[in-house]
């Protein structure tokens, strides 16, 4: 039976390839309000497939931002299990557009991989799992277990009305357990389950000093500079062997155990030059870079400005000086508190003859981690074996993925994290893409899973 | 007969303001290049101007980047002096352009106050000049002293080429002393004498990480952010005590003594919360804010930028991370000299992981003292509490004027800096304005001081 199913997507690759670039021709970046209409587009989309398929009870559910796409599919019957298939087709913004060798969102296939952006993170990754169930509608005639499938445009931004919809639909989302294919595998066709997730939080700081930018020879001498009290603040929070030094920021973190340190010394490490081209990785004194991406909390400013940027000098004191920071939390930790945390240590080191402006990141997660063991996830990794023709490895990541903990929170079933995406993948960077042999296997790798959990 | 010079000036208020008007509606932005035109536009008139007024040998002479006017008066005979006349047609950039009340090129009055880009600085100081000067032509027939006029297109930028014209025609720039309207009283209508100037100098300082922006989920732990490595390196060039904290910096500088300590209490420090809005000033451990801003050097960053600065937030580790760094010195201090201190200092903190590039500041320049007691300057001390009626102050100040030190360098000839720009007159920021009735006894005080000086 799945031989059939496989064969389809064989069969299929270019007609399916052709229906992929559509979807990532649509620029539906959720952070940016411009894009608005684009992103109800790709919602539509993903509707209208499903519908295609074959799910029944579809909608494109309002919310107060972004659209979220439910389907359901019930003919598997009574004794088949339900899975909640969870996806996003929203996607980051562009920026620095220049750095594109391509247009961002009109796909290109070079050397084996597809650039746009979503290729990979998350579009990619939603339509591989909807062209597996077309597939099995299309052979077989139906799908092996029940499905229903919850597709949102607000993952860029950290989820903001999925919590919401999930709690007002508790009944309608329930499921006995979930999967989602939104992560990578630590190396290209390296089977990789994850086991955590790290949580997310994040605070805006804003430092105020004149009520306009000043002549530095006139008022240099006797103005509090705000870049540089700004660069006094941020200094204090991490130091440069990358411990962050926050009161307490640290508290209820367990220290990573010897079990847990040898399981990471078994994965293979990313060539961090080669994908970055960084002259040497730095990580927290004590851990190593793999240590401290997977298992330990970090803490990134990820954008700051102030005074001016143009061309040339322009000899002034700035009016004002904004750094924008996240935190990657790990069990332990309390996105809210550790929030708290990051506000008390600004408003307490703030340099005096200036004001400091604190903006709270609205939606923050915790940290997730599952039991490697259960059967669905011993299931999951040998199905990628027999796809990708090698062992699974399992990992913890630094990502963040709030719906993660929501959907534990509220249904306490299994989550398993399926990924697909490869380190070369440039995520959130310019030149976004994604194998297009990864593509193929990860689509075998559902096809059998899907039989394997269902009936 | 300077009665009815300063009778014309009156008479004619409405056509100068209107020609001043035409001057500063001129887009003269140096420091961008797409403003070249203007800038040539700006050059041309002035130099119809003096042509106007009388002037022989008007030249628009070519430099490597703006063209400088130049003008010479030789009718008042061998017997009378000869004056350089220095200003600037150029003009500072007018970002954030959404803080000006009014157009920054189309001047608008507004209770007493004349605002536009370069109303003060330096364009409205020049104009009043020509307009003395076309008094004394219009009523006299002739000026009391041989005038040559220098009038330059690149203060804003460092006098990038001045020096080398000025080197190569050293004999046409020749004069018995120079004067330069380019500063401020210290008050409203307080006659000021600069008898002190700062030195300039500068860096631009890149932190380079990795090629692209990464995902923090994926690579923070691992990779050295570069915006916090900058904010390590900057946090360590000046402390929160206003101190800079580079070594050598301050090798050379005399301590303020008390005599000049006693000298800068007497003047009337400026409002600050009033003019700038800050809540209280911020100096130098051991220096009150007039004794810094007058007399002790300064560091100040311009302006910093790296990473994400759009709507809502964006998860990476940016790529690069820059600041503009400058820098006003004091007698004792060499700026090339700082330059390196700043350039080893920064090499030598510089965070493991990532590379810097510096760029130096291509024009330097060294504080300048004159002597308060020169006659020269005392004359117009005594011309100004003519027009003013009121007693002119001896004050140094942090501006830096890079043709001082040039002029002082080539020529050793008495260097008089008649400032007539007020401290609220928001130069180099939003809503720069100059005050019309400064405007007029500033006039007045040069009517008086030529014929003082002249024959």
């Amino acid at each position: 039976m799945v031989e059939q199913v496989i064969h389809y997507l064989k069969n299929n690759r270019n007609p399916l390839l052709e229906r992929l670039n559509r979807f990532l021709s649509i620029p539906s970046v959720s952070t940016d309000s411009s894009h608005k209409n684009d992103v109800k587009n790709a919602a539509r989309f993903v509707s209208e497939y499903v519908k295609e398929i074959g799910f029944t009870h579809v909608e494109e559910m309002e919310t107060k931002g972004h659209p979220l796409v439910f389907a359901e599919y019930n003919e598997a019957g009574e004794n088949a299990p339900t899975v909640l298939f969870y996806g996003h087709y929203d996607v980051q913004p562009v920026d620095p557009i220049d750095e594109w060798e391509s247009d961002p969102f009109t796909p290109e296939v070079r050397e084996g991989r597809l650039y746009a952006r979503g290729a990979s993170d998350d579009k990619g990754q939603v339509f591989m799992h909807l062209a597996v169930f077309e597939a099995y509608m299309k052979t077989v005639g139906k799908l092996p277990l029940n499905v229903k499938v919850c597709i949102e445009g607000e993952e860029e931004i950290g989820s903001e009305n999925l919590y919401d919809v999930l709690r007002e639909h508790q009944e309608k989302f329930a499921a006995d357990f979930v999967v989602i294919s939104d992560s990578g595998m630590v190396a290209k066709n390296q089977p990789t389950i994850l086991y955590g997730l790290k949580g997310f939080t994040g605070i805006e700081v804003t430092v105020k000093g004149p009520d306009q930018d000043l002549h530095s020879g006139i008022y240099g001498g006797a103005v509090r500079n705000p870049v540089m009290a700004l660069t006094h603040i941020l200094a204090s929070m991490k130091n440069q062997e990358e411990v962050i030094t926050i009161d307490g920021f640290y508290d209820g973190v367990e220290p990573l155990s010897e079990e847990e340190r040898k399981l990471i010394s078994k994965v293979e490490g990313e060539n961090y030059s080669a994908t970055t081209g960084i002259s040497e990785t730095v990580s927290e004194k004590g851990y190593s870079a793999k240590e401290h991406t997977m298992a330990r909390p970090t803490f990134e400013i990820n954008g700051m400005y102030g005074g001016y940027q143009g061309e040339g000098t322009k000899t002034i004191i700035p009016a004002s000086a904004t750094a924008k920071i996240t935190c990657r939390l790990v069990p332990g930790q309390d996105p809210n508190h550790i929030q708290q945390l990051l506000k008390q240590h600004i408003e307490r080191v703030k340099p005096s003859g200036v004001e400091v402006d604190i903006k709270l990141e609205k939606l923050s997660s915790k940290a997730y981690m599952v039991e490697p063991n259960h059967p669905l996830i011993q299931k999951a990794a040998l199905c990628y074996e027999k796809a990708f023709q090698k062992e699974t490895v399992f990992v913890r990541m630094g990502g963040s993925i709030p719906v993660v903990e929501w959907l534990d929170k509220i249904y306490q079933t299994p989550i398993i994290l399926l990924g697909f995406g490869t380190p070369e993948d440039r995520l959130h960077s310019p030149n976004e893409s994604f194998p297009l042999d990864s593509f193929e296997k990860g689509m075998e790798t559902l096809v059998y899973y899907w039989k394997e959990v269902g009936i």
